[in-house]
This record gives structure tokens, C-alpha cells and sequence, in this order.
């Protein structure tokens, strides 16, 4: 029977973001982040399942986005530019959020547990990239390691983008890291 | 004051593997594996910290079999050229271990707290091997995606090559998956 919050979700997200950046993920509690929100544990738990997920709330969605990108470039793209594109829809969803990927980086890099879940994160999304391809019809290994390099790109775009001084949008430091790659591997 | 047991260490990983593999890795208590290797569990602990380590004891020296392959590579050579170099020479180490390695991963992917070891060992590898290519000169991001791209070869090279009917060299396995990213990123 909770009364309706305006923007409940965001306001606890950003009140455990400000919370595990001042004193650590481990050292906040439940009861902390909804008073700095204003809002209730009850409320909390109605849109969040523990601490943890208020950092891994949107990972479904981002794989989703970037599998269905990957799956609907045109018939004609080849892999890698299936990929390409799939970066690119990835890198419109972060567009107005780089402080929070910022502050989001730098606790999960704080804390063993979160790094592990950030990875299974990365590895699940792999594979869901591969079973995109094998969609396109892409056979192995071809698929495996198309999605891996997709998701290399990824990781090493990202980080670059978070960094302190760093302007560009994200969708130009994914194409220069895809860019990047392609010259690496070319022997480069 | 243990007596010296003629290769413990190798009885040891044996007696777990088989354990782990016929009834599952949390089922398997550090006593059983003692008994089926013959030894006691006093002799286990003087060679592992934990069950868990049995499985990821060769880690840290694959790792720096890897990491120095790469950073001895000819000066002259592509940095794809020294990640190659340094798939070359951990294949080698592999050489007379497929049914070690097939029976390990199979238990490995069973159980998911074992899955996330596994995936740390390799972001900690890409990590060291990043490290090495900056040790001959190799600017960021270069340095990161040709480590990306490496591990990501060695992960699909070692799974395909750990497949059931498969009978080539795991160094064949490793040029041909290297040879499908060039051929991927490349647009292929």
C-alpha cells in the first residue's frame, strides 16, 4: 500500500551511487541509502532486491539492446559490422550518463565482488552475442570470436570513455578502439 | 615431520579431479580426495590451501609462461605477432594435458562460484599481459585490445580444442582461432 514516489528508482540509485563512493559498498546499508533518498526500506526493496543490484539493475536491458542491435543490422553486414552497430545503439543509452558510469567504475573496481559480477556480466553478454550471430547465420568459431572482439571493444572504449578528462561521445571511442583492433590485428 | 610421498602434489590433483567430476565439486570433501589419492589430509594441505586451489594451481605459472613469451618476442615483431608468440608457448605446456584439461572445465562450468574464478584468471591475465606490451613499447589502447584479443583467442582456441573428437595440437588450435579474428576483423 506504499504511497507513489515521484522518480523513487532514480533517487535510490543515486543516493547508493553517493553512498558506496563516500564510504564504500560494504560500509552502507539498506536503511542509509533510503534515508538519503527520502524514502522508505520498503520502498527500497520494491524496486531493488539487495544493495548490489542498484548497480546491476540495467545489465539485462544493455545485453538486450545490444543482442537486438546485433540481430537487426542489415542482412548484408558482415560480422564485425553487426558488432559495430550494436556498439553504436549501446553507445546511445550511455550518452547523458557519464558521471554516473564514472562513479559506477570506480566502486565496483573498489570491491572484489562487484568486479567478479561485472565480468560475469561482460562474459554472459558474450555469449548472448554469439547466439546473435549464430542467428545471422555466422558459424564457429567465427561467431565466438566475433563476439568476443565486440565485447574487448566495448571494455576498452568504455574505460577510455570514463576517464576524467576524456569529452568525446562514446559511440567515437568505440569506433576508435574497433578501429584500433582492426589495425592491431592486422599486425599493425 | 610428514614422510615424503612420491609425487603427492600429482596423486593429489588426480584424486580430485575424478572426485569433483563423479559427484560434484561441493560434494567433495578434502578427506575423500586424501583417501582416494592414498595420503591424508595433512598431506593435502602441505600442497594446496583448499580444494578450490587444486584446480587453479597452475594459474600463476601459465601466466608468466605467457606473460615472458610475449616479452621475449623478437623486437621487431607486431605486437599480434608477440601475443602469438605467447599463445605458441603456453600450447606447449598443454601438450600432454587434454584429458586433465577436458575433465577440469567440465567441472569448472558446473559450478558458478568456480565459473568466476575462471573469469578472474583471465581478466587477471589479460591485466599482466597489457603490462607486458607496454614493457616493449606498445602505446594504450593498442596494448589492451591486443591483450584483449589474445586472451579472447586463447578462450575460444582452448574450448575448441578441449571438444570431445578433436585431436589436433592445441597450437593449431590457437593459430587457426588467431587466423578466424584476423579474418573476422578484417570483415571477412
Amino acid at each position: 500500500m506504499g504511497r507513489w514516489e515521484p522518480n523513487a528508482r532514480g533517487r535510490l540509485a543515486k543516493a547508493a551511487l553517493e553512498l558506496y563512493s563516500e564510504r564504500g559498498f560494504e560500509q552502507t546499508t539498506v536503511a542509509e541509502i533510503a534515508r538519503r533518498a527520502g524514502l522508505t526500506e520498503r520502498t527500497f526493496f520494491r524496486h531493488y532486491a539487495d544493495k548490489r543490484e542498484v548497480l546491476f539493475a540495467g545489465s539485462g536491458q544493455l545485453q538486450e539492446l545490444f543482442v537486438r542491435a546485433v540481430a537487426d543490422a542489415p542482412e548484408s553486414a558482415a560480422p564485425i559490422d553487426a558488432m559495430a552497430a550494436g556498439l553504436d545503439a549501446v553507445s546511445e543509452t550511455f550518452a547523458d550518463r557519464r558521471d554516473f558510469a564514472r562513479a559506477r567504475q570506480a566502486v565496483i573496481m573498489a570491491n572484489t565482488e562487484l568486479r567478479e559480477r561485472e565480468l560475469i556480466k561482460l562474459a554472459t553478454m558474450a555469449a548472448a552475442l554469439t547466439g546473435a550471430l549464430h542467428g545471422r547465420g555466422v558459424t564457429e568459431p567465427a561467431a565466438s570470436l566475433t563476439a568476443e572482439a565486440g565485447i574487448a571493444v566495448f571494455k576498452v572504449g568504455f574505460e577510455r570513455w570514463i576517464v576524467a578528462a576524456e569529452e568525446r561521445e562514446m559511440a567515437e571511442m568505440m569506433r576508435e578502439s574497433l578501429a584500433e583492433l582492426k589495425a592491431v590485428t592486422a599486425g599493425r
